[in-house]
């Protein structure tokens, strides 16, 4: 086995969308895993928006990834090398080994996988970090009722997907909007949608405002929070009294450099939406899915059953060549992806 | 007893702030009771910042008053006439009977007062809405807990002072922000506030934020809201993760026609405001008090015995005359009052 491993460092920080510039990829030495540590390699890694964060120097609700430091990510690989008992060469596991094809973690962060159970990159997506986001958002936060109308934008994504069909199957009617006519019609006819609105085809919130109110003839009860910009600006006048409003993302603005006092809101001032929070009694609730992992088996336990039966479906757009995850990442910003973003690294 | 009352009427809709030739001040005829119905002779009423929301055409929680209407108001009086079995004269009662001397309505949607058992004003402030606004919203919504630290500006108004006496007794550290040094001082040694600010010292929302910050030494756990502008954007930076912030009214806005994309947030961008939520996990809870009486009773049993102690203190501010309330609501909503303001009918 050679000693040398490629990784992805972040080269420079970005001002608004990355570039390949703001992306190193580079040799370096395999770490060697010391006490209760283990060596993975890695066959898969998850990109998620997220990570467009950690870009940032900005303080977040987690730290940034210092300058020629290994980008983040979860990933999924083969153990080759393990000082701890809990794992031996030839396991499988998860763990956060960053854009790299190896890794060493203690073995107390890694979770342990059986690939005869499915394929290992669903720990990437559906049964990992996204889809556990979107049941936890939900659940926790939107509180859905039978018979109730959810929006919920990125509507083919890993999260957009499981909140969808999650709530389909509590019985709400469940609107989606999607980046284009091909993910529209893969929500209503995949993940189950009620209707799926294209956000590319409206110039203006008030046109996609419009048919979100014909396709919600009973106004909107929860809408989960994942994009922010036009569609939440679209969505506000449409939400009930007593709405609620899980917030776990807000990809459209990720690149709008800082989201500031100097960042577009197109139109939609603070007053407004304070405003709105006031007098539609809405409940609106930031989270980070890393808070909750006490919930984690229960999701597992819940979610697992039904998409080993196909009652919940998931979709893995799955790119070849971690040499390749720079422009992977940065079509996935722009909405490049169909389902899950995935890096096969080996 | 004359037929002839008097009462203030919405005489036109204002554009910012309210000015004398909105309101009518005009004799009417004294209504009379129906079946069920009780007439009550007012002898206090009630002026509150919501009457402002009243007064404009724009869609809220509440249906606007009429043009020529009777502006709405809470009043406590004594009952002159009764065809319901429920209410005799003599009796004192609290009602919606609007800025007016006299007003009838259904025995139902009165509340008996016992004169015996303290000045029946307190049912328009501290026992009243305003205290019940600010004991349900901290108690239901910002959930607080022993040691944190709580905001609330207006520190010297009935919801203020009720939500930082509440707080202070369940062990939080209480910060108020009032306007003027006479309402701080007030603030701090009658309502027992740890310290208060006053915000007319500060030209821009950073400056107070950077003494609120050294008043704040572990932060803000929670927000109690009901002035938005400039305390809001002092405050939200300096908010601690898992943070709650229950809405109750946004004074500062509510002269700002309409708060709509027009209205300046001084500096505090929607995207901004969002992503605070998401990277500080916060709860944000819109909330009218009227939705919630089933837990009046409860407030009663808590505070009231609480109010009789002198456990909870509360300060009335009350202007005489009838004719007086246009000019006494005006100078209100500029922070004109000290303590609830009342204005005594008769």
């Amino acid at each position: 086995m050679s000693d040398q491993m490629f990784r992805v460092a972040l080269a420079s920080r970005p001002s608004g969308a990355p570039e390949a510039a703001n992306f190193s990829y580079e040799p370096a030495p395999i770490p060697v895993p010391g006490d209760g540590e283990v060596l993975v390699r890695v066959h898969f890694m998850s990109l998620d928006p997220y990570m467009r964060g950690r870009m940032d120097d900005a303080k977040s609700y987690a730290a940034p990834v210092p300058l020629g430091g290994t980008m983040e990510a979860g990933g999924v690989g083969e153990v080759i090398a393990s000082n701890s008992p809990a794992f031996k060469p030839g396991d499988f596991a998860f763990g956060m080994f960053g854009w790299a094809t190896h890794g060493v973690q203690p073995a107390n962060m890694l979770r342990k996988l059986d690939p005869s159970q499915g394929p290992i990159t669903a720990a990437l997506g559906v049964l990992g970090m996204p889809g556990f986001t979107g049941w936890h958002g939900l659940t926790e936060y939107g509180k859905p009722k039978a018979g109730e109308t959810l929006v919920v934008a990125a509507a083919t994504g890993p999260v957009g997907s499981m909140v969808g069909q999650v709530a389909k199957l509590a019985g709400l009617r469940t609107i989606g909007i999607a980046g284009g006519a091909d993910k529209c019609k893969l929500a209503t006819e995949t993940f189950g949608f009620d209707a799926c609105l294209d956000h590319r085809a409206y110039e203006t919130a008030a046109e996609l405002q419009q048919d979100l109110s014909t396709a919600c003839p009973d106004g909107i009860d929860i809408y989960f929070e994942n994009v922010g910009g036009k569609v939440l600006e679209a969505v506000v006048p449409l939400m009930n009294d007593n709405g609620r409003i899980p917030i776990c993302g807000m990809i459209s603005w990720y690149n709008a450099g800082g989201l500031g006092a100097g960042a577009t809101s197109q139109g939609l001032s603070a007053p407004a939406i304070w405003r709105s929070i006031l007098v539609k009694f809405l409940s609106v609730k930031g989270f980070i899915i890393s808070n909750h992992f006490d919930r984690y088996p229960e999701f597992l336990a819940e979610v697992g059953p039904k998409v080993a039966s196909g009652d919940i479906s998931y979709l893995e757009d799955i790119a070849v060549g971690l040499e390749h995850a720079p422009q992977t990442f940065m079509s996935m910003l722009q909405g490049g992806n169909m389902g899950k973003q995935i890096v096969k690294v080996i």
